[in-house]
C-alpha cells in the first residue's frame, strides 16, 4: 500500500508493506490523519525522539527502521479479522486511542516498527478500542479527537475550580484543545495568549473570554481584573487578613525552552502552571523564586481511555470553532509538504492529511 | 548592645545599636537562636541573596549595611513598648513568626536592617504576634518552633493523604521539620534518605518507618513494597485496568541543583514533589521526562501563622527526637566559627546560639 512514510529521517511517499489483521483487530482505511507537533520533533531528529521514549520506559521502536506516523486519525472499517465480534460493521466510521495493546505490552500506532499509523492508506485498530463516529461529526472533526482529548485531560488535571481565572498560553492546536475543554466544562473566565493573530482568531471561536497578543501586553497585567493578588506580599496578606483567595491556573501549551521560568518570573504567586506543551530540550528555572511564589508544576501527559470517548461525545455535541481548526487539507502525496511547512507553523492550526489516490 | 553582626560581608562580634520598642512593640531579650541554611547562604553572598529576594518582591535591605540575622529563636520580655496591652508580663518567654508589620510592609526579623534579629542581645517583637512558650518546653526546644513550622507548611501543602507512601529526600534540619510533622499527622509509610549516618539516626529518632543510605540503595527501589507502580506503562495499566493506584509523595530537602531531575529521572511516574530545600541557583530539567512521567512540583515557602502557632502547641505535646535535633550549642562569640562549621554541615543537626556575657 501507499503511505508517507519516514525511511532514513526522511519523509518519503512510497510503498510499505500491507498490514494484516491479527486476533481481535481490524482492517481500516485511513480517511484523515491529523499532523502533531510530536511528529514534527520525530521526523527533525528521530533518533532523538525514541531515546526521550527510551528514558522514561515507553515503548519505543528503532528509529532507522520505516515507521508511518499518524496517531490522530478516523477510519472506516473495511475487513474483520480473526477473533472479532463484527459489532461495528464495514463501512462504519471509526476513531481508537492510537494503541495496540498486545500479550507482551503496548504498540503506539505512529510510533511503530509493526502497526502503521494513519499517513498509510490502511491501518489495523484493535476492535476492543474503536469507537464509531456518530453521524453528525464530519470526517475532518472526528479526527480531531486525539488533539482535543489532551486539553480534555490536562483541564481535568488541573483541579480547576467553577470560576477561577485561568490562562491559557499558546494558542495552537495543544492550546485550543484546552481551550476547548474549559468552555465545554464551563470554566472560565478564559485567558489566551498569543503573538499570531490568526490563532488569536481561532482561540476567540473556541470561546476565551479576553484573547491577548504579548507582544503589546502581559497576559499577567490581567489578573487583577479578576481578584488575583500579584504581588508576594500581597498574596501574604490577602493569605494573612483571611481573605477570599483567588489564585490563578495556567496552561503552558507552547513547549519550548524558558516557557517555564518565564512563567514562575511572571505569574502570580502561588499560580499552578499546567504544563501541556511538550519541550523537547533540557530547560533551566530559577527554584529560588519558584519557592518563594510557592508555584505548582502539574505536567500532563495524554489521556485515558475515558476522556478520548468523551472528546467525540463532546464533538458530537458540538464544540464551538472546532470547525475552523483545520487550515489546510493535503493528500497523501502533499504531506511531506505539509510537515516543511508546519516547521515554522506561523498562522496554521491543523493539518490534516487524506488519502491520496488508491494503489494501483 | 552586642551582636553577631553580619558586616561587610562577615560575621562579626561586636557593638550595635540598641533597639527601642515602638508603638505595639515589645523589648525581649534572645535566649537562643538557630542557625538557618539561608543565613548560610546570605553570609556567604549577601548581595545575590536580597537580589533574590528583590526579583521576587520580597522585601528586602541594603546588604552593604548591618544586619543581625536570627530569625528562628526563644526570647524573653523584658521590657513593654508604647500602646501595649502587657497581657504577658515581663520574664514570659515568648515565640513570634519572625516578621514586624509597619504601616507601608512588612519587614523581616533576622533580615533587616532596621530590627536586628536573635544573634543580639535584644529585639524587639511585635506584641500582637507574641506565643507564650508552655513551662513544658524548654527554650532550646521552643526556639525550633520557626524550622519545624517549615515542616508544617510543607506537609500541609503536599495534600498527602492518610496511608499514602511519602519519602523525605534529606535529613538536615529541614527534612528532621517534614518528618516531625508528618508523624505528628499520622502519616506514613515515611521514609526518609539520607547521605550522612548521624542524619539518618536522627531520622529514625523522629520517626521515619524506613531510613535509607542512597549510597547503597536507590529510595525509590522501595515504591513497590508500597503498591506503587514504578514504570510509566506499568502505572498505565494501572490506571487502565482500574485497579487500586497509589502514587507517592516525595520531599526535596535539600536544595542543591540537580536534584528536581534526579526525582523527575528516578520516581515513579505520577509522583507529586514537594520542593522545600530552597535552591539558590539555577538549576536544569528534562520536561520531556516531566512530562511523560506527569510528576507534580509543589514548592512550598514559609508557614502561615496559624501552622507556627501549632508547631509551638505540639512541641509542647512532645515531638519525638526534636530534643535531639539541636546538636551543639554555642555562645554568641562562637557564632562566627558555627557559621563556618555549617559550610560543611556533616554530621550537624541544629546549632543553637545562646547569649554571651551581657555589654559591659
Amino acid at each position: 500500500m501507499q503511505a508517507a512514510v519516514t525511511r532514513g529521517g526522511a519523509l518519503v511517499v512510497g510503498e510499505v508493506a500491507d498490514p494484516t489483521p491479527g486476533s481481535g483487530h481490524v482492517l481500516v482505511r485511513s480517511l484523515a490523519a491529523g499532523i502533531c507537533g510530536s511528529d514534527l520533533h520525530a521526523l527533525a531528529d528521530f533518533a532523538h525522539f525514541t531515546g526521550l521514549m527510551d528514558s522514561v520506559g515507553v515503548p519505543s521502536l528503532d528509529p532507522a527502521a520505516d515507521c508511518v506516523f499518524g496517531h490522530e486519525f478516523c477510519a472506516e472499517i473495511i475487513e474483520h479479522g480473526p477473533d472479532t465480534s463484527r459489532a461495528l460493521p464495514v463501512g462504519t466510521r471509526v476513531c481508537s486511542v492510537p494503541i495496540i495493546v498486545t500479550t507482551t505490552g503496548v504498540e503506539q500506532i505512529g510510533y511503530s516498527n509493526i502497526y502503521p499509523g494513519a499517513l498509510a492508506e490502511h491501518m489495523v485498530l484493535q476492535e476492543m478500542l474503536l469507537l464509531p463516529v456518530p453521524d453528525s461529526v464530519d470526517t475532518d472533526l472526528a479526527a480531531l479527537t486525539e488533539p482535543l482529548a489532551v486539553g480534555e485531560h490536562a483541564v481535568g488535571l488541573s483541579g480547576l475550580e467553577p470560576g477561577q481565572p485561568c490562562l491559557v498560553v499558546g494558542c495552537g492546536p495543544v492550546g485550543l484543545a484546552v481551550i476547548a475543554a474549559l468552555k465545554g466544562r464551563g470554566h472560565g473566565p478564559v485567558l489566551a495568549a498569543d503573538f499570531s493573530p490568526s490563532r488569536r482568531r481561532l482561540a476567540e471561536a473556541f470561546g476565551a473570554d479576553a484573547v491577548i497578543d504579548p507582544a503589546t501586553e502581559s497576559p499577567h497585567e490581567r489578573w487583577a481584573d479578576f481578584g488575583v493578588a500579584t504581588g508576594v506580599m500581597e498574596r501574604a496578606g490577602a493569605a494573612l487578613l483571611g481573605g477570599a483567595i483567588v489564585d490563578p491556573v495556567i496552561f503552558e501549551c507552547v513547549g519550548v525552552p524558558g516557557m517555564l521560568q518565564s512563567l514562575i518570573a511572571e505569574a502570580p504567586p502561588h499560580s499552578r502552571i499546567v504544563v501541556v506543551g511538550v519541550c523537547m530540550q533540557s530547560d533551566s528555572i530559577e527554584p529560588f523564586m519558584a519557592v518563594t511564589k510557592e508555584v505548582e508544576f502539574r505536567f500532563s501527559f495524554g489521556y485515558t481511555g475515558a476522556e478520548f470517548a468523551a472528546t467525540l461525545e463532546r464533538l458530537g455535541a458540538g464544540v464551538p470553532g472546532a470547525d475552523r481548526l483545520v487550515t489546510s487539507v493535503v493528500d497523501r502525496a502533499g504531506a511531506p509538504g505539509a510537515f516543511e511547512t508546519l516547521r515554522t507553523p506561523g498562522e496554521h492550526g491543523k493539518i490534516l492529511v487524506t488519502p491520496g489516490p488508491p494503489s494501483p
